[in-house]
């Protein structure tokens, strides 16, 4: 059976990229960039391997999907992300002017819903897409992380 | 007379690259990071340059700083801004734990004190150096923008 491109199939995507992040023992979320069900840009959370706070998986789709399109603003694109996006993250989104943002789980404390960080009028976000799959690679990193400490 | 490190010595920096912007044709906001009273970090506004929202003088400042001390937090560092960072750049610096923000002239519309971004606990933020000089520069590149068009 051929899988159908919906949002299922490219959260599906961005947990890879959050599985690759975790074997790198980096803090597990990964995201890409669709355009007409064209995937134009993924990355994971490298903030560890390039000691920068800024290396969120979102920040390097964001410059990726650029590149590829020749332009900074991502219109009718879509990011697909692990987690909610932080405030950093959703303030790059807002500057993109990006479609539609979907993330699978949501994140409380950091993330940009209860943090109020401004999105851009031209843009959707709905969440809980494979929520229960992106919060738990994340749970089995921490819970990694700390029985070895 | 020598000039004495203070925020207006280590603001007229940051001024100096905002001025670079400028001739780039870039929206004209430039950052330094000082540390023990020596600028780790020298960045200005490159979006346009690079195709790229993420470029902004804060961002590129934060990886360049981070490289320079090989580590991701900016603990004891001071980053001079001319322009209130936006809610992207803020949200940034939240994660880099940074110490100090000392910005030029407010931004009230797209500035992180309005929008109510989260700064760190860590961090103290104070603005209103060189304020005017940072905002005429500002101004006077839109205003010639404008003629040209």
């Amino acid at each position: 059976m051929i899988e159908p491109f919906d949002d299922t199939f490219f959260m599906k995507r961005a947990l890879q990229e959050a599985e690759t992040a975790f074997e790198k023992n980096e803090i597990p979320i990964g995201a890409v960039i669709v355009v007409n069900n064209q995937i134009i840009a993924r990355a994971h959370n490298l903030t560890e391997t390039l000691n920068d706070v800024t290396a969120h998986a979102e920040m390097q789709a964001i410059t990726a999907a650029a590149n590829f399109l020749g332009g900074k603003y991502l219109i009718d694109c879509t990011l697909y992300v692990t987690i909610e996006p932080c405030q950093m993250c959703a303030g790059a989104l807002f500057w993109s002017q990006i479609s539609r943002i979907v993330y699978g789980a949501r994140d409380e404390k950091r993330g940009c819903i209860n943090l109020n960080t401004q999105l851009h009028p031209k843009t959707n976000m709905i969440g809980g897409i494979l929520s229960e799959e992106c919060s738990q690679l994340l749970k089995r990193f921490f819970i990694e992380k700390r029985n070895l400490n």
